[in-house]
């Protein structure tokens, strides 16, 4: 499979740019101000590894018209200027007087009037990232300028994906299907789940993953107590159900979905939750066109795995998938978003097998005029074998 | 090598328990806000991959006195049970009215009070994780209770680590070490530098990663022009430098440290630098004993680097290093904090080799009484040859 080309062209950016304007006009916004990885990524494609260390803030402004300007340490100008954005700013960060406040107040001072409202992210799944006692210092420099909420701008147009950022998704699922298929390399009675854990991220980086910030899994008789946890060295015993659910990322995109695996033949109990979770996630493809509701998905989902219609306290059956692990929305019963072509979801129904034991299946699909793609290769009914 | 245990013992959590509640006493705190993945795991032990996922907070609530309560989404309960804490209060997240906010007031409301003051990280590399207008909802229901600075109280208790913690970072650096001697088998002319990405991080595994949270690198000839970016697919060239930086993880402690490659036999230039990188960090390894200034460690390493006095525009020359890639402190001139026994930091000076192009090198210590013990393998002043 040939890889998509790497990054975006600078048509796609100013796109974006310009329809954050266009947002932030009718809602009476001076500009945005951005601060974490994400909101950043999109707006000027600034690509690397380095947000894992929680020492230095990054901003970006967006005026109402014009370019973006950053206003970041000096340790990524050489990484931005390879960007399509000009105006560049820097300091010498850590500064532990002034962590770039200054800078950054100057240059909102410069792009908005002095009765400008500045919009930030500040709903569910956001944060504002940079520390509280500099948030309130850049409030009060900033006044009578005021920091408010960007009305989800980023959030709604994050939502709808071009098909340049689809294909990266498309490959990486397409880079996590080959691992699976493999597991059998990896997988079996007496190894530590551990040991798989480490094995299978190896699989993953050999198929062509770039990095792998996400691997969770579990094993255990009739299936598993919760999805989130790290790998013990318990070894892997006959009967065992194997979850693996990764979140691999190429080119800044991510796949998140889960395979199940029986170690041995699978019990009956097993193979009826496995069915059941795979009819659950077909329910919600078939219903996944534009015009239906994330709602509606969630409720072909639950009549599929709950027919008495009780919900699960997971709390959600999916969600929104792109730049991020997970990205807005959830697919619980009050999401009304009206589903669209370009958004990219997972459909991810569990299933209580056995007392507290439960069972997670997880496909990605984009939303197509005519229904859903999938992204990740629909499983059929029967659980593999390991 | 043998592995250490992995986790901690109750005790352990206990103590940061008490000496946190000590610290919330002078200071006159009613209770700790904790929101951060650090934060939390400090003092409960939690310990998972699923902070990835950017949707839900999570809060744990230190009162004055008695055990840490976490106020967490349903999904972790499970893997909570499994640690110390025993009173875990959850909601069904995502909650698109109230996400967890309601739980968290009355918490805070039932162990504070009404006048009490409530401590949340504000200072540099601290972060509240609450979206901003769920932070705001919550000051004000909250009131006339205050969220105040929690005056780096966790961020003072983190920076002193103990036996069982340097453990930890110590096997991280040595499997990392491993993985570097093994850069030969993977990196030569030719190889794509994305490629030698991939294979590094598949032979960190191999000796024994969790996982690899962080992995930077570059290469050219006389050096490179950052050390934050991510792999091009452009080849190795004879008399490239190559250097690969570091953060893998052990039981969700990091090293972080980089080695440098010559591609082929080395330029003057480049065997000069390293001399001098590696007597750089030689000349802060000598300093850094219990009563020395973290300031000191700046100024031993620049005056071998820059011998001119000028200080470069990275920013700092080190750091701390544990839960986090990067923590408290930071080594530049401004720093005054006084090394005691059980710091880890890393020392990572950098020098121009020619115009704009730069080598860095990093190797991690840990302070003992009488002096630096490192913990990633101190190297020679030649440079590896792949």
């Amino acid at each position: 499979m040939t890889a998509p080309e790497r990054g975006f062209s600078t048509a796609e950016f100013r796109n974006r740019t310009r329809a954050a304007q266009s947002l932030m006009a009718e809602h009476d916004l001076a500009a945005l101000l951005l601060t974490t990885e994400a909101e950043i990524r999109y707006y000027t494609g600034f690509l690397t590894r380095f947000w894992e260390s929680p020492t230095r803030p990054w901003f970006v402004v967006l005026p109402s018209s014009g370019e973006p300007i950053a206003v970041i340490p000096s340790i990524g100008a050489h990484l931005m200027k390879q960007s399509w954005i000009t105006d560049i700013r820097t300091w010498s960060a850590p500064d532990y007087v002034d962590d770039g406040i200054s800078l950054l107040s100057d240059t909102l001072g410069e792009v908005t009037p002095p009765t400008g409202r500045i919009g930030v992210a500040d709903q569910m799944e956001s944060l504002v990232r940079i520390p509280l006692a500099d948030l309130r210092m850049l409030e009060s420099r900033l006044l009578p300028r005021l920091l408010v909420s960007d009305q989800t701008i980023t959030r709604r147009l994050r939502l709808v994906k071009s098909e340049t950022e689809i294909a990266k998704v498309r490959h990486a699922c397409a880079i996590a299907d080959r691992a699976f298929n493999r597991v059998p390399e990896i997988a079996s009675e007496g190894v530590a789940l551990s040991m798989v854990f480490r094995r299978f991220q190896m699989l993953c980086l050999e198929e062509g993953a770039d990095w792998l910030p996400y691997l969770a899994g579990a094993a255990g008789q009739s299936g598993y107590g919760d999805v989130i946890s790290p790998a013990t060295d318990v070894p892997l015993s006959k009967g065992d159900v194997l979850m693996l659910d990764t979140g691999l990322v190429w080119d800044g995109y991510f796949c998140d979905f889960d395979r199940n695996f029986s170690v041995g033949s699978p019990d009956k109990e097993v193979e009826v939750a496995h069915g059941c979770l795979i009819d659950s996630v077909q329910a919600a493809a078939e219903r996944a066109r534009p015009g239906a509701m994330i709602a509606d998905l969630f409720h072909a989902m639950n009549a599929v795995v709950n027919p008495s219609g009780n919900i699960m306290e997971a709390g959600r059956l999916g969600h929104g998938l792109g730049m991020q692990l997970t990205e807005w929305p959830s697919i619980i019963p009050q999401d009304e978003t009206v589903l669209v072509p370009g958004m990219v979801l997972t459909l991810e129904p569990s299933v209580e097998v056995a007392n507290g034991q439960i069972m997670v299946h997880e496909e990605n699909i984009v939303i197509r005029e005519n229904g859903a793609e999938f992204l990740s290769a629909p499983q059929p009914p029967e659980i593999r074998v390991v």
